[in-house]
């Protein structure tokens, strides 16, 4: 299993709630949906909310080739690639043991546009299929137009760390005696009835995909 | 109303559901939880989930005094502040006109930490009731120490924008002939029962903080 060496970046500095392991770091990846991705515009920090996808240790991300990420983000340009997971809202008798029960992994790494057209194509079907599973054979397959219009970045991770808190508040020993509420509010994320469009064409049933989604 | 001018940072490059006025971008911040926090360490960028509150144009963070973000920014560094809500996977007949459905908001300004007390105790309040609406004044008071323990940053907004997609998917004309499914999956986050921690003290009833946030 790789860990993560704790680096200057990735070392987590507050709490104890921190993982360097591959395993728990990919385990965030593969249960969000969407990554805030944080690069250097104008020597300004910019952080931009994106689908993503991985094979193994690599991770993909995508879009327009007219996006700015497609143009700043030239070859060995460092990006930072954040996925949290929001679990509940913990309720301290105080103010200062209040906070959130989250999961969140931080990706410390480097870009690279990826011009292969089998690679760029294996990175479209794991970012469309890391969104709906399945989806990618389902679809009309993607044309050499759409193909070219569309930029593929390369991620490699250079350090990684996630964090996790859960349970209950962590009050003060004295605050236990107030008539003051603790406690956790959960919070999930729920998939809702599939909405079709109103023009499905003859045979175009609910597929796979979307049945794996809203069974989860 | 303000409205942000489109400068280097905030111009949306890609697509047309742009909005620039403070009132559109307000709206997603207040209805937001997380923000995902961008900002430079080492030249490299860094991407951290953080809770927020406002108080009118002023967007208030805070951490612990021994945490990075407390370390690293100093009055005036860049920071880039995101949050992003998501409202639906979007299928698409084909993989390229899949996508979210979301709104997001991306706020490009400076930090600088508040030193003046009485303005850290308003921005903890801004930013506790953000997460429990009323809860400040619930939770047993904040000490001197707590106080003193907490890095409160000011966020000053200089260029922001939202972008926003919704509604079902933009395919190509002939597609909608394929017995292929094209739809929207709703996502909502969703507050479940609260769950007390066990060792409540008598008369520690459920708040109305709480009660408000399980109603939504």
């Amino acid at each position: 299993m790789t860990v993560y060496e704790r680096g200057k970046l990735n070392r987590v500095r507050v709490g104890t709630r921190a993982a360097y392991d591959q395993e728990a770091i990919f385990k965030i990846l593969d249960a969000g949906l969407v990554a805030h991705v944080g690069f250097s515009d104008h020597d300004r920090p910019v952080v931009i909310p994106m689908i993503y996808g991985r094979i193994g240790e690599q991770v993909y991300l995508h879009g327009a080739k007219a996006a700015r990420f497609a143009k700043v983000l030239g070859p060995g340009v460092p990006i930072c690639m954040t996925v949290t997971l929001l679990d509940g809202i913990v309720a301290g008798r105080s103010a200062f043991h209040s906070s959130m029960n989250y999961r969140s992994a931080v990706l410390h790494g480097r870009a690279a546009l990826v011009t292969d057209v089998g690679e760029r194509k294996a990175a479209l079907e794991a970012i469309t299929n890391h969104l709906m599973p399945g989806r990618w054979a389902e679809a009309r397959p993607m044309t050499e137009k759409e193909l070219n219009a569309t930029a593929v970045l390369a991620f490699t991770i250079e350090e990684a760390s996630a964090k996790t808190r859960s349970g209950p508040p962590n009050d003060d020993g004295e605050d236990y005696q107030l008539p003051i509420w603790g406690g956790v509010v959960p919070i999930t994320t729920v998939f809702g009835a599939p909405e079709d469009d109103g023009v499905l064409a003859p045979g175009a049933d609910l597929p796979e995909s979307i049945l794996k989604i809203i069974s989860t």
